[in-house]
């Protein structure tokens, strides 16, 4: 059967099953989902499938595998590496739809939720009882639970609280053979090897997440927040190194460089002093006097890293603001200049002053201008490569010098990705920071769960098709292709 | 080549790379390893080494790989579910030997390690720096930290700081098919599946670390222990959700029942009342400040479920005599019984009550004294089954009882371990808790890892050799079979 008769025989179906509605066809409305956050990669989804409930969700992708179709999940489509960068001879699942929160528990402090329930409405579901859901990635506002999966998702607050897979305690999943599986538990203790967090951070390549029992935490009944100004930025990195040394567990521990206070206050006039080198955004949380003792204990640690100026909220209104110009930071970058390139890549804390002096002289040699912002407690850089798509050249070289600071974090140990994933954008670069051999068990392990190779193809793991020579560095065992028999 | 020969040839080979203290194969010495802490089960492995480096355990590993020998790692053998039985024609590969605290790292907080550390010694020798490693299972004076990621230990603590997965960030791992392999980082969050944790917990049967990577975490500033009283075990159960419930969080909450009492009293004079039906030892911990806030509020909690009488710990040495009551729980079934059967199972909390109570029921039926001890905050049993071997039947009641409370605990919607493993104790019980397809997925995983089927066969996951019938319900998917090619 070719693709275009399998994709007419799905869309068949899938109304048949689910509706009109659950189909899209019209080439124009078909464009709409043509990307994700990452812009810079298209792509026409042969057909968009929009379940509305968890059994449409599961006969449909059945029988998308059933015929053989390449399929690409998406939630909200916030994702910033392409991961839901659709196939154009596949199908696009759209799980915007299924929202419902199934069950809140307040007692064992769990939810059960279907994928599409948005991040921040989980948490405004389980408010009421003084409960809310840790993971706060900045598209929080949109994105959804089940992209938080894929991507094993973060935010300002995970050096406290961890990421998505410290908070999602198991899953039903459709596997990409059209089976339903359900890994993990009502606690994150299971016994044998954690499929569950091997499915967390897959991008979407082992399956998709039909219906998710997510941890729950108590709301602090405090927070604390300050800004701490430094002369440069290897002060505010000594004093991240004083607070982590010191035993502190602050929920965030936030930096800006001089460019991006300088952005940020103009996009927002929170307040923000602009004479400085660094600022460093620090927020505690959790118990009252806990919270008290803490942030004593943090303003000294800044004291002795040479802070020379701290600016304290007194007022939940104040604190907002404080948050309000961190966050704003992308918002910001486009006021320095029409285009920007976000980075996500992560270095060991002891790094970050060398780092960042290294991305300051990237900046000047390349005439662009970069905003530093960080969550510098657990070193995970987010620099802004701005530049101006009208000057010829200009767009490559931003591209470089983004890259380049990729491999300044490869150099200095550190990781390709934070929190915005592989997806398509880094694809080619994993072999940069996996061997061989680490490569070759995940492709093992992906082929086990993905034996036609249909879920999210293209995704996470590099191929001599994508990614040229690079990719030829791993291969699949020897003793695997000649398929020897197992004992057990 | 028949298996004395490729046995007789790698002895051999292990002599000559490794010194002939690295290879035990008279028969009497060998006899020595054949079983681990679960004595119910034995088997003379067919030769056992015992490299002294890493470049020794990776060469030999390769070697066995090479010969087409099945092979189990042993760190002290203290395991409970029998995961380093011996194989008869493999080789028992023993990490005593590799014991080198290689870094400690305090400013990161972390520690590289061989995998024969003993865990206590970790904790000792970072002690100095104000660190410890959290995991803390009752064998810690003797279990090495390769076997606490092979069965991704807990301990009492773990309520509050979770298991060995919380607290190894990366480990270099030599495969089932010999290759080298790096698994998570210095950080918890690396990007891609969590293929370490698919490791950690997975019994040996995806490899043996070589290097791990701790993480280490704060010494507490303070420690505060309290025994609470209760008329019976629903009041205690319910003093445990009112504790959770109230968000508090204690480094330990631990239930013994009377009988569990009374034999922990016999055998240690530690000071515990006896007329009660039940009792709680909870300790908390960290900053001063927020224990003793904690240290109210919980004391609060136990006077709302209905405690009557609570002994407060005043000094260290009062505490320790609580924990050492509390931990004396096996020696002392020893006093009331000559021999006991241990059973670990995981319950939700809420199931506390109506568990105890079937418990209760069971040790009536059967005449055989039971005794409850519990890792109560994470629903954790550790009931004891005492019986005499001299009287006939007696020891088959114990397994029939020991076997109705895990039965008990699957019903509960609960767990088949919490911390012993699965090992070869429970491997016939692993499709009462999962279906076919999420047996299957483990399936398809540890053969892409394991094609040749040569780490710790026999354990983990079921097979029709094994148990017959029961397992036949699981085989790999026929997409696998088939094994259609992959497209990405």
């Amino acid at each position: 059967m070719s693709g275009s008769t399998a994709l007419a025989r799905f869309a068949a179906f899938a109304r048949s099953v689910a509706g009109p509605d659950a189909v899209i066809d019209d080439p124009r409305e078909r464009q709409a989902y043509s990307c994700d956050g990452l812009t810079s990669h298209r792509a026409t989804p042969g057909l968009v499938f929009v379940p509305s409930s968890r059994d449409e969700l599961i006969v449909g992708v059945r029988e998308i595998i059933r015929l053989g179709l390449p399929f690409v999940a998406r939630g909200a489509g916030t994702g910033l590496s392409g991961g839901a960068l659709p196939e154009t001879d596949g199908v696009l699942v759209v799980l915007a739809r299924l929202t419902r929160v199934l069950e809140i528990d307040p007692i064992s402090r769990v939810a059960v939720v279907e994928p599409g329930v948005v991040n921040l409405d989980l948490s405004a579901a389980v408010a009421g009882e003084g409960l809310l859901f840790a993971p706060d990635p900045s598209s929080q506002i949109a994105c959804t639970i089940g992209g938080n999966i894929a991507e094993n998702s973060g935010g300002a607050h995970c050096f406290k609280y961890g990421f998505t897979t410290n908070h999602v305690l198991g899953l039903e999943l459709i596997d990409p053979t059209g089976e339903l599986v359900f890994v993990g538990g009502q606690s994150l203790e299971s016994p044998g090897p954690d499929v569950r967090g091997l499915i967390i951070g897959s991008e979407g390549t082992l399956g998709i997440a039909t219906t998710i029992v997510c941890r729950l935490i108590n709301q602090p009944s405090l927070r604390r927040t300050l800004v701490a100004y430094f002369d440069d930025a290897v002060q505010a990195g000594d004093a991240v190194s004083e607070i982590v040394g010191a035993g502190l567990v602050p929920a965030a521990i936030e930096m800006m460089d001089r460019p991006a206070l300088v952005a940020c206050e103009a996009a927002t006039h929170a307040g923000l002093e602009l004479d400085w080198g660094a600022a460093l955004l620090v927020e505690l949380d959790g118990p009252a006097e806990e919270v008290d003792e803490g942030f004593v204990a943090v303003r000294e640690a800044l004291a002795a890293a040479g802070a020379r100026s701290v600016w304290v909220a007194t007022t939940e209104a104040e604190r907002e603001r404080m948050w309000r110009a961190r966050k704003a930071a992308f918002a910001a970058a486009g006021r320095v200049a029409p285009a920007y390139i976000v980075q996500d890549g992560v270095i060991p804390r002891t790094s970050l002053p060398r780092v960042l002096a290294a991305i300051g002289d990237l900046a000047r040699e390349s005439g662009l201008e970069i905003l530093n912002v960080f969550h510098a407690g657990d070193g995970n850089l987010h620099p802004l490569v701005t530049y101006d798509p009208s000057v010829p050249g200009e767009e490559a070289r931003a591209e470089e010098v983004a890259a380049a600071i990729l491999s300044l974090c490869l150099a200095e140990g550190g990781s390709l990705t934070g929190e915005h994933g592989i997806g398509v954008d880094k694809v080619c670069k994993m072999p940069e920071m996996f061997s061989a051999t680490d490569l070759s068990v995940f492709a093992r392990v992906r082929t086990a769960l993905d034996p036609r190779g249909l879920a999210n193809p293209g995704k996470l793991l590099p191929t001599p098709r994508l990614c040229g020579e690079q990719a030829g560095r791993y291969r699949p065992h020897p003793l695997e292709e000649a398929g020897v028999a197992t004992r057990w």
